[in-house]
């Protein structure tokens, strides 16, 4: 982050036309938003894309969802065809929506709007053995880079994280335990919304995934292969692609979430992009934005993943830096301040 | 509310391509903007109108603010002008900017965007006597329910609550008090950003103005003609006037929390079409949303006022009631419901 930036930002706050520090939490990442860009003001994060990485994972058939697998393949139609929640959000607010295949079951037939990078049919079942090789995690982490820079490359100003994945929500739970050292009770959530057994049933999963890993957090990667997933893998590139961008990235929820915890763990200096769009119902995400540092700007008890918190959230994070594009100050708008001096 | 429209919405929303209930508050919101509609799915909230009410306070003159009164005008020249926050938000999510002149001290020069609609020339002095007579009180409710209808008529979809005046966080306060029956330094927050002394004088002066008036919440009119303000005055019929055109009211902050309560008491079901846009800094705030039993959309800490808190929410809103009209059915788009049975 740009230091002198963001002090030139904090000083152009305190001159515009509102009490000092009345618009919160926005006014911080305003500043930390000017940081990144290098200059005040930062450009207006639009136009704004979200990328959904959508792929499967083994782990899948140990029951950890009652979804079958193929939802993810018929949810990738449903993204092309417009019909999903994300659709509907990123329309609204005005974002371009781009799907990665990064890793899906099944082959999916070319269409518009649809990026075929598949690296493998979905990982391998966690428990049993590493999820990916550590060429399938590089593969598919450079795909999230390549994304990332493309995407800024077209023109956008904002990054959003989107995700797909039947069985998703267990891979980053472990990937959460492994990265901040809680147990997997306390990371591990309900997902689509699981009865108690089959919550119960994932909690052992995870722990069961751990046990057989050992994961080593100062070994990213390796814990990245190991318990992840492939679009955690890709999530993680685009991160840090839009990163070195010096793009704001908004993260969605948990999925994104454990996915820039590996970020974070290659390149702590990333996660000064990433911008938290919400919290999510997961109990993983809360201690994860935690770790990460950021302050969720959205808290409605979503979890839904595909992107939908970000997107939300997008508005809030544009007006934010909108403000401090057109905003007057207190002199050329002749308001007087607080000592009740005009000063215009 | 409408029951049968409500229920339609809540089947509609588990049929959609999405684990039930995974959009949270959101669908809740759904379902009541249904409700409040009589029709499934309800219009999509736009095009929207914010009407920032604005009015002087003659409780001003005890010192409860470090802003000289002069600002509220300066500040609607600024509205007008298009150089203030509520301007950028509004520039942001599309929707259009009303400034109300209910009773600005000042006399105000014609301008566009202005309704010249004073009441008086700011209310009297709280603390000594009511802050505005019963027939002022009644004048400015009645503009708000005007300004409601006219942004209506002119085929608006969905109205927010602004307000400008410089010591109205004290009127609103007093009348937070008297309705909630909290004692004023529970209510009485910093407003713009006051130090400790001049906090534990607004404390005292609301104390006082509530000695004086013993106002009865079970007289609602006489309330707010005693401690309220002419803007809170117009925001009430505003509120009013939304919820009999049965037209979505997205409130700001404390300002319109207190004038929604005036609204409440007046008539309980006006609540049914309000929307708490956020959460402020305010700690009468908090306690006034959920006296009215309203969960807040955003919550970072903002104390502006002006309606930005309302405009950031407004995208949530507009994209709750999207997905009823836009997101695609299990059926229909050939998705695998939670049984692994393809419905399609």
């Amino acid at each position: 982050l740009d230091e002198a930036a963001m002090a030139e930002a904090r000083d152009l706050q305190s001159r515009l036309t509102k009490p000092p520090g009345a618009l919160g939490a926005l006014e911080d990442l305003s500043v930390r938003l000017a940081g990144l860009a290098g200059t005040c003001p930062p450009p207006v994060p639009e136009p704004a894309a979200v990328a959904i990485f959508a792929a499967d994972h083994g782990v899948h058939a140990q029951g950890v969802s009652p979804w079958p697998q193929e939802v993810t393949a018929q949810m990738v139609a449903n993204f092309l065809a417009g019909g999903a929640v994300v659709n509907a959000f990123a329309g609204q607010v005005g974002a371009e929506v781009t799907v990665v295949d990064v890793g899906v079951a099944a082959d999916l037939p070319d269409a518009p709007g649809l990026l075929p990078r598949k690296v493998a049919h979905g990982t391998a079942d966690l428990t049993r053995g590493p999820a990916m090789t550590p060429e399938q995690a590089r593969r598919a982490m450079e795909t999230g880079i390549e994304v990332a820079r493309d995407l800024v490359a077209a023109g956008n100003r904002c990054l959003l994280t989107g995700d797909m994945g039947i069985a998703n929500t267990t891979a980053s739970a472990a990937l959460i335990a492994a990265f901040t050292g809680l147990p997997p009770e306390r990371v591990t959530g309900r997902g689509t919304g699981i009865d108690d057994a089959t919550h119960r049933h994932k909690i052992e999963v995870v722990r069961a995934a751990l046990d057989r890993a050992r994961p080593d957090p100062a070994d990213p990667l390796r814990v990245l292969a190991e318990v992840g997933g492939l679009e955690h893998a890709a999530l993680a590139g685009f991160v840090l692609g839009g990163a070195a961008a010096r793009v704001p990235v908004v993260l969605d929820g948990v999925i994104a979430g454990a996915a820039a915890l590996v970020a974070a763990a290659l390149c702590p200096r990333a996660v000064d992009a990433c911008v938290a769009g919400h919290r999510s119902a997961e109990p993983g995400h809360a201690v994860t934005v935690e770790e990460l540092g950021l302050r969720p700007l959205v808290d409605l008890e979503l979890r839904l993943g595909e992107g939908t918190g970000a997107l939300l959230a997008l508005p809030l994070v544009q007006g934010a830096v909108r403000v401090l594009h057109e905003v007057a100050t207190f002199d050329a708008a002749g308001v007087s301040d607080k000592s009740g001096h005009d000063r215009s």
